[in-house]
């Protein structure tokens, strides 16, 4: 049995979907891998900090959050570390990084991965600016130091959409990626198509949790503008400034629009795109009306799919889950297997 | 610059379009992965034997292939060694079995791998035989000899449905996988929702070679129940004799059943089912009426697809081409490159 000591840094959603999958499959992974995986640390910028080298009990962690909304039940002193202490000090081997969202920054996550790295801890993370904003550079700070970096958290939450293209596409070159990479708008076209307009679909969406009150940074794009930024810096090594992503929402799409779409046996889809144009890379998110044929266009619902054009293969199109607390937990175990356990040929 | 040193067992259509693609991409596998990937030996059972310590040019074997059926232009003595022998005796670090499949008793494919890997080759393998009869027990040598088994071409050629079910989603418990697993049939049902009839949908394949005089192994669902009892071997580690999978064809099937399916927003798909219920392993090969809202009903020509159901994501979908000789022969690559190149988080 090898034991693996994380720190986790950020105890929102993603991290508490995370505490959720060691209470669940702890088991199972500690006899499938003969891995034992153990929180030594956990910092939180409003729910307080903990550690315990003996490891803390990802029940307790997620009971007290529930019951206070922070950690102060399991200990009077939850403020001994910071995130950057807790970092440097805590007996791990790993880093999570699930601190909040920056595209605009990268921080504090950038500052936290990159500490993590020269201290020679694997990183894994769920956040979305630090591989967007500075991926290769990261990559090879990793590298330098020995250790690894998984971001498969980052797009596609569990869906191993950047494991594919990074380790299982390896041996071809990626000419084009194109994908439904924004659930929330792909949820509201499916419902226009089944005769709702945009208004009550996006009402719909907001319903189901699946759009924020402001719903602009999945309906206009945004979101899977900083997607394609992602792909872009992982697979391609190229940090993509958000600002020279073509992007266009699905806002000015009718009910109409998709029925006469429908007529053509077509479909609209909110389309990402990136694609090597000899030096350049081309950028684009945008409404397109997908041939039935087309392999994004029977992707319906929340679901995500990307779909990889390379040299020596025909399309590889992969179609699963976008978005969600266990799903997006699930990515990081995804990543610490990659790092920790022996893989099969 | 690391050398891996390759024995080639069989040098038919596989290993010809490896032997083609270490011609095409041989020196981006240099640059971008320090990998110089050398043929030293090749023995294939009607064309001859080769071996030169200093590697044999792939351009070289295919020249003389292609010009005399066989290797005697390279050399007076092609005699020299025959598989066994050329397991036995080259200097190598992996086995690239490429032999002709068998079914039924997996030989002499079996043979080749388990003599590799008891000399601590790592073997690399599209042979169907092996992997469906005995890859659990070939997987357990392998790891006992400190080497690895890679049998990617053996389901859907380059598409990476092995590594994905057996690497990518491994943090979960595989609970179901099911398939589009047989390309030519698939063509066939696709021509005929386009309006042919059976037989003139089967003439067309066989004229574009996609089947074969004889088509009953790709019509009556073996070719897709071989490739289930290989995916139980390889992700559930279980061997399923092939006569324990139920087993019906699309032979049954007219352009009037399609037609109606189309009239119910549905679509005939031969489906290859695999499911874990309770302790047993449940198999099927069948045709099934598919609602299009399913990821499998868009999947159109000779494409193929695979759904892995887990415990803990929902599903997710792979489509990809399902064969071809460049397609198989680059599954070979990406076994290797995960063999040889250190993986990346």
């Amino acid at each position: 049995m090898k034991t693996v000591r994380l720190a986790m840094i950020g105890f929102g959603n993603v991290g508490q979907g995370f505490a959720q999958l060691l209470v669940g499959e702890g088991n199972r992974l500690r006899q499938q891998y003969g891995l034992d995986f153990k929180i030594v640390a956990v910092s939180d910028r409003t729910k307080g900090s903990l550690h315990r080298t003996s490891g803390l009990e990802p029940q307790a962690l997620l009971d007290a959050v529930r019951q206070a909304g922070d950690f102060s039940a399991l200990s009077e002193d939850t403020t001994a570390w910071d995130a950057l202490q807790t970092i440097q000090n805590a007996p791990c081997e790993a880093v999570l990084e699930l601190s909040d969202t920056n595209l605009q920054t990268g921080e504090p996550a950038l500052t936290h991965i990159a500490l993590a790295l020269r201290l020679g801890r694997h990183v894994v993370t769920a956040n979305k600016g630090p591989a967007a904003l500075r991926y290769p550079e990261l990559a090879r700070l990793a590298h330098t130091h020995g250790c690894q970096l998984g971001v498969e958290g980052a797009v596609m939450s569990g869906t191993p959409a950047i494991h594919l293209g990074l380790d299982l596409l390896r041996a071809a070159v990626i000419r084009r990626v194109e994908g439904i990479l924004n659930g929330t708008s792909n949820f509201i076209l499916t419902q226009m198509e089944a005769g709702l307009e945009y208004a009550a679909a996006l009402r719909q969406a907001q319903e189901l949790g699946y759009a924020e009150a402001d719903p602009s940074g999945d309906v206009e794009g945004y979101d899977a503008a900083a997607k394609l930024a992602i792909l872009s810096a992982v697979l391609f090594g190229e940090t993509l400034p958000l600002e020279k992503i073509q992007r266009q929402g699905i806002t000015a799409l009718s009910q109409a629009d998709l029925a006469s779409a429908a007529r053509r046996s077509e479909r609209w889809k909110l389309v990402a795109s990136l694609e090597r144009r000899g030096e350049t890379l081309q950028a684009q998110v945008a409404p397109v009306s997908l041939p039935l044929s087309h392999p994004l266009a029977g992707v319906s619902g929340a679901t995500n799919a990307l779909v990889y054009t390379t040299d020596l293969l025909g399309p590889v199109t992969l179609i699963g889950p976008g978005a969600g607390r266990l799903e997006t937990a699930y990515a990081l175990l995804t990543d610490l297997l990659a790092i920790f356990s022996a893989g099969s040929a």
